[in-house]
């Protein structure tokens, strides 16, 4: 019997040390996948398990945690239990399959009203409904502080389509959908309107330039528009993965587990102009919002050269670069010239102060 | 742009007055299922999807929270991983299914090491050898406080042979697996040992006349023995649950889902010498224990009467009672000839001080 043991202390070795990433591997490296069904455990968007028969399911799963994920002072709670759903909707989608079901679990506090879980639900109603998934279960819990939503999506796909992260090929031409950087704009616009309000709470913000990417922070959608189209259209890519940590954090993570290159054209980064208008009064650069912006939930993916035409017709994708044989390069070519290496940020929750 | 709105404050409708399993029916009755494969969503112990072929995959999940669920002055942290996973793998169990794979997130605050969620992760790792299953997937996040821990397990099995609650029959053998009510005699002896360690910290209380309660407390396991042995020996129940709130609970679900009504005999519920004496201590009725205590996770099934020489002879499969026609009679039949209504308390996180 004893208060809490000295060794689960954080002076050992902190978390922060490891980062999201490295900790994850940590704790699983000894928890290998032995079922003859599994062919995907952990390391992709979602897991793959082998159904017979040529079918697959797959499995995803997201942790939504209060002032790490949300801020509920201008996160509505509507918007929050969309957005819940679509992140793991999004996974499934990078893994080229259909989403068919969710599971929600929620642990609040006592600080929260059965009005507003009402407000999270119609939220994660209109997901289920614009995505036609079924909500298959969950579970509620209290909490002494703040509110965690879990999300586990499931979907179902053919074998031979479902479309891995580690299959990269040398020559391939790397596509985004959509525009990158505007949902971490948006995050900037409404933090800063958040302290300013916090300041001067009489004046309310008019936000209306900044609408758009206010908008693709709170409601995000999952591309299922564009695996069918491409589907459609008779194209597979050789590798996807979903944009939620930011376009090198993403590319990082094709080209590393393919063991390959890239060469990435910043003049070819599709950026909204209300992206630019925010960069200029935060001073950031505009190419950093859509390297390492996040949470944009847009898919990015490799094809053969071969579908060049087939994807350059395809409304909404955008060709950026391609993949390079080399490894160990992974490079952003400016308008300048110069080339500069691809830094994966990506999102450190651990290590935020 | 404002602070949390208003209405989102519990000042409006508390989450406590309606308790979990009323706020879960009252969240998710707008969001029915629709999918031609979801054979069952919300309302037992996992949801059952149509695979085609006969193969259905059933899915469940848990949210576990510190001080709500675990309290860590007591459970090592690899008790807490191993039952963490257990108590899904029991609600697969519970639907007569194989579980074959679980996802866990984690959240957790910057107070733990890196050595404190090893220790969670061994006995996750012990869990997934013990019961066969992979670790397919799960996310990891900082949080303010605490730690709260999501599970979801899935698992597979034949359509005709899952079973639901909603099935017993008139007539049927109630029967309960192992014993009940040790979890809460271990949970109530854990708890008195760390008030006294609290006031007198130099005293480590000798705990070896506990062990089984404490074990029970500790280190649940799910029956997938008993499914296992029911199949060779050609039993299906009609229906079944896994005992996570207490057998009145648990038989409150079945009764009511079936509408029918059920008779129990207090002389044959299986009860641990440890919790007569920890009952005694406590001066608590001893059918208390059997009848509300939680976290068994045992399992509750109801067979048709013609299978009572089988499961008679199933080693730790104990027959309590009978199911009867009347829905609105829940009883339990004591020594002395008088019944007593079944009261299902369950566990009520939210209405706990």
């Amino acid at each position: 019997m004893k208060q809490i043991p000295e060794e689960y202390k954080s002076a050992y070795t902190s978390i922060s040390s490891l980062g999201e990433f490295r900790l994850i591997d940590h704790l699983t490296k000894n928890i290998p996948a032995k079922r003859s069904e599994t062919i995907k455990a952990i390391g992709d968007d979602a897991a793959v398990v082998d159904l017979g028969n040529g079918d697959v399911e797959v499995i995803s799963t997201d942790l939504l945690v209060e002032n790490v994920h949300f801020d509920l002072s201008y996160v509505p709670l509507r918007h929050l239990g969309y957005k819940s759903v679509v992140v793991n909707i999004s996974d499934i989608v990078a893994m080229n399959a259909e989403p068919i079901g969710i599971t929600i679990s929620l642990a609040v506090s006592s600080r929260f009203s059965v009005e507003a879980l009402d407000e999270l639900y119609a939220g994660i109603q209109l997901a289920c409904e614009k995505y036609n998934v079924d909500l298959l279960g969950g579970d509620t819990s209290s909490i002494n502080q703040g509110m965690v939503i879990s999300v586990s999506a499931i979907g179902k796909g053919k074998k031979d389509e479902i479309v891995y992260r580690n299959n990269a090929k040398a020559k391939d031409l790397i596509c985004v959908t959509g525009d990158l950087g505007a949902a971490y704009a948006g995050f900037l616009v409404l933090d800063r309107e958040k302290a300013v309000f916090l300041k001067t709470p009489d004046i309310q913000p008019d936000l209306s330039d900044y609408d758009y990417a206010i908008s693709r922070q709170l409601k995000p959608e999952a591309r299922l528009d564009v695996i069918r189209e491409m589907k459609a259209n008779g194209v597979k890519p050789n590798s996807m993965i979903d944009i939620s940590d930011g376009l090198a954090s993403e590319l990082y993570h094709i080209c590393t587990q393919s063991k390959k290159g890239c060469n990435i054209y910043a003049n070819k980064l599709p950026i909204d102009w209300q992206v630019g208008k925010v960069a200029e009064e935060f001073e950031i650069g505009i190419n950093t919002f859509a390297l390492n912006g996040g949470e944009d939930y847009e898919l990015l993916f490799t094809v053969p050269i071969e579908d060049f035409q087939k994807v350059k017709d395809m409304k909404d994708v955008h060709i950026i670069g391609n993949i390079s044989e080399d490894e160990h390069v992974l490079q952003v070519l400016l308008d300048s010239g110069q080339s500069v290496e691809l830094e994966a940020q990506g999102w450190s929750h651990f290590s935020r102060p």
